[in-house]
């Protein structure tokens, strides 16, 4: 186990029903709100105005922008700063999924950093200019999926070079306090759910892989991360509503990235900088979407050269027999999470979900382009293979 | 699952050797520490030395209290803050087991609000002074156990009135740093390793045997802490030095009271006040050997009462099979750690443990005063039928 800093600032609220606190909480943090969120669904269930009206009984004041799109462009974040700078707002409320989480940390930056938020992140081939300052950052996710309530990271897309790439600032970048509600999660519709699902589960997994393999405690919590989400999925799949299962899966997002199950080890990243490369290309497949696509897929390369974390997968998660044969034992994990994708509504490969054959190469050479390919994939060829083989023709 | 904060600001540090960042850390709290640590084993082992010498190498005085005995006096800290006044000490550094990290929260309270540490002990029939302000706080472990390392609690003894009572305060008692470095404890001997585990593993399971049932991936995490004490238990029994073993064990026990595993449930708290009851007046007894000796008979008594947890204990802990009897499955659980106490060769029962018959009334009577007949036990009756059980004649 490596060594590593457990600190963590953000001031979690958690609970059935805590939105309401939003109006006290941000009182501590600021006066008047740039409140960033998406085209639709934060109108449509009321959510935002809600928060307005929270907000406003607390004597806060706010400016909504509400024009983020699914993984969000940099030019949308430049765009919100800008309405926030010119209206003098003095914080940042990111209220939705992902990518407004994300967006709102952008113009917390760019608030109050100055110029694009493009010049803040680093690519292989481009250094990042310093944050100096950020504006206090409170997140509202209204999905269970990506975390960004409980770290300091955000995925940004500059639409203009397709390049999708992620900023990551401990020192500068956590929210100042999050409300997570799993109340606000019981509208989200079922596909949707189903890709926060395999967001929280591939955000351990990635580490677990490939990471250092003598970290006992956070193997067990990421197998019991896993656990929560296949087992819950499976409820709120029948019933959207069901209050156990909402309220498990969000804990499960947010514990997901928020420390301690990747603390201690260093493993390749290798599904999300794909489904990066992916989703750079192609706006319309969402970031669970395209992680499920490739999920099966790597898992069953790693069965070939790196089988240890497939199979305890196998046995802790899917309940093989310790027993069997080991040859066997790491199919019944892709198997387990091939079947488990599709039985959430997901397209387990590629092709179902919507990727041209043709553009295959295009994925690979954008994610070398972006960030180099994995350590463990090695080189071109075998992310080709890897890349055909989630093709599934 | 309830509603809940997490919020934990203190900043850990963990991992093999991490102990040489003291004085570097020891630099941003403060000027001149007071160390408090025990009699013995931080001298003999040479890491009081060390840490003198690491503060010393960044300029930073110090002046040591090494007169912490185990379940720590109210007059000890008194002792020890007082030096640290007449020194005009500005933060304290807590060196040792629990013993000696709960007297450096102590010390910290009456360095700077004045009065006896006592003062501000609430009991059932007495009020606690409110705590105005708090020295900083740096705490080193050399023992994997208590978890005070992460979290605003600390437990006094008065050893005039064989009281035993907690001060928990989060807006106060957070160390600001804590440094986790597991080769501190290699040279801990193995019964002190042993009573450490069992400290650990009860510690997360008080609210899971008994609070919220709601809590799916509290439960995976909690399991995950036992599973990896268990594991981790038989390796560092066999070999001390066990680098692997030593590190999640440490881990562990950061993690079991650091306010995830039992965040959003509301359990009883049965074991430790009983204990606290036994080694109030049992100064021999150790916190974990008292433990391993209640443990078992309160799991048998849920098995009776509240069975749900007890069972799924012997199946995702014990391995029994989900689909063994119901009735034989709580026993599955009470015999594996029956079993697993005495493996680690901890006395399972109050008997071996040291106790006198004629004293369980003196103990059952201590716990009502102290800190009145846990909820789930309910009367005085049971309770005796409990320490009966315990004491296994």
């Amino acid at each position: 186990m490596r060594d590593f800093i457990i600190f963590n600032p953000t001031k979690i609220i958690f609970g059935w029903g805590v939105v309401e606190n939003c109006g006290e909480e941000a009182l501590k943090i600021g006066k008047k709100a740039l409140i960033i969120t998406g085209k639709n669904s934060t109108k449509k269930t009321g959510v935002l105005d809600k928060v307005i009206n929270l907000l406003k009984e607390k004597g806060i004041e706010s400016v909504v922008y509400a024009g983020v799109t699914p993984n969000p462009k940099t030019e949308e974040v430049d765009e919100a700063a800008g309405i926030g700078i010119k209206e003098k707002c003095d914080f940042v409320i990111g209220l939705g999924g992902g990518s407004a989480m994300d967006a709102a940390k952008g113009a917390a930056i760019v608030l109050k950093s100055a110029g694009n938020l493009w010049d803040y992140v680093a690519l292989p081939n481009k250094k990042a200019k310093q944050i100096e300052d950020v504006a206090p950052i409170m997140l509202i996710p209204t999905l269970a999926a990506t975390g960004s309530e409980g770290n300091p990271a955000a995925v940004f897309t500059n639409s203009q070079t397709q390049q999708k790439a992620a900023i990551y600032n401990p020192a500068k970048l956590y929210p100042k306090v999050s409300i997570v509600d799993p109340s606000l999660t019981v509208t989200v519709p079922p596909k949707q759910t189903a890709e926060g699902i395999i967001d929280i589960i591939m955000h351990v997994l990635e580490e677990y892989l490939t990471g250092d393999t003598d970290c006992d405690l956070q193997d067990r919590i990421t197998e019991g991360i896993i656990l929560t989400c296949i087992e819950n999925a499976e409820k709120v799949i029948l019933n959207p509503a069901d209050v156990r299962a909402r309220t498990n899966i969000s804990l499960a997002s947010t514990v997901a990235l928020q420390g301690l199950p990747n603390a201690g080890r260093y493993g390749d990243w290798v599904v999300h900088p794909i489904e990066h490369a992916i989703t750079g290309i192609y706006d319309n497949i969402a970031h669970g979407s395209g992680i499920a696509a490739v999920l099966p897929s790597y898992l069953r390369y790693l069965g070939e050269v790196k089988p240890d974390k497939v199979i305890q997968l196998a046995i802790r998660v899917f309940g093989a027999d310790e027993y069997s044969d080991e040859q066997e034992l790491p199919e019944v994990c892709v198997r387990g999470f091939e079947d488990f994708i599709s039985s959430i509504g997901l397209a387990n490969n590629l092709k179902d979900a919507g990727v041209k054959k043709e553009d295959l190469i295009k994925i690979a050479d954008k994610l070398i382009e972006v960030s180099g390919i994995p350590g463990i994939i090695g080189n071109k060829d075998k992310l080709m293979k890897l890349l055909k083989d989630a093709y599934k023709e």
